[in-house]
C-alpha cells in the first residue's frame, strides 16, 4: 500500500502548491481565476501573522500501484484534527455541484451541504468591484 | 442625516459583537447555531495571530430620523478599501437564498452570486463529524 505522510508546508513547498492550485483549477475549469503568483504564496503563508495555513501530503506509491487511494480522506482527517487542537468548532469546503466524486466523499465523511441544507450561496466582490467601492 | 464612523473593533466590543451576531442569527433562523462565548470572541480576535478581523460601525441617528439607511454599503466598502490595503483580490459573503434585500444589495455593490453562476457548494464538518474523523 502507499505510504502517505501529512506534514505542514515549508516556504520551499510553495512551487508545487501553485501547481496543485492549477492542476485543481483545470479540472475545475476555472484556471483563468488563478491569478495568484509563488512569490504571493510565500508571502502570505510565510510571513508574520500568515493568511493561511496548508498541509501537505508527500507520498510514496507502492510498485504497481496506482495514485490517489485515501489520500483525500486522510488530509480531511488531519485537517479536523488540527482544527479541534486549535478549538474550531466547525470546517468547511466549497465544491462545485458537478463534482460527484468530492461531494459523495465529503458526505460519506460526515459533510453537510449547507448550500443544499439551509440555501447559503456564496458572493464574491472580484478586484475591479472592490476598487470602485473603495474609489481607487 | 445619520452621522456614521467606521473603525476596527477593539477587545471591549465583544459584548457588542456577540449581541449583534446573536440578532443577525434570530433573523436567519440560526441562532441555535451560535455557540460562541464572549471570552472566545475575545480570544480569537485579539490575541497574538487573530482569527478575524472586525470593523465597527459607531452611528448617530439625527433626530427623528430612522437607523439603517445605507450602513450596510459604507460597511462593504470599507472592507473593500482593507482588503485592498492588504493585497486581498478579491472578498467573499454568504447569504441565505431567500435573504432578498442582502443579495439585492450585494449585487448592486458588484457581488456575483457565485453558486448561481459557477455552482459552488459550501459544505461543513460539525463538531461530532470532526472528533469522529480525528478519533478523539
Amino acid at each position: 500500500m502507499a505510504s502517505v505522510r501529512i506534514r505542514e508546508a515549508k516556504e520551499g513547498d510553495c512551487g508545487d502548491i501553485l501547481r496543485l492550485i492549477r492542476e485543481l483549477a483545470e479540472f475545475e475549469k476555472l484556471l483563468d481565476q488563478v491569478k495568484i503568483s509563488e512569490e504571493a504564496l510565500r508571502a502570505d503563508g510565510f510571513g508574520e501573522n500568515p493568511f493561511y495555513h496548508c498541509l501537505v501530503a508527500e507520498i510514496l506509491p507502492a510498485p504497481g500501484e496506482s495514485l490517489g487511494q485515501g489520500i483525500g480522506s486522510k488530509i480531511i482527517k488531519k485537517v479536523a484534527e488540527v482544527a479541534l487542537d486549535k478549538s474550531c468548532s466547525q470546517f468547511r469546503l466549497a465544491v462545485l455541484n458537478w463534482n460527484q466524486k468530492a461531494i459523495d466523499l465529503y458526505k460519506a465523511l460526515g459533510a453537510q451541504d449547507l448550500t443544499e441544507a439551509e440555501g447559503w450561496h456564496s458572493f464574491r466582490f472580484e478586484e475591479e468591484a472592490m476598487r470602485k467601492l473603495a474609489g481607487k
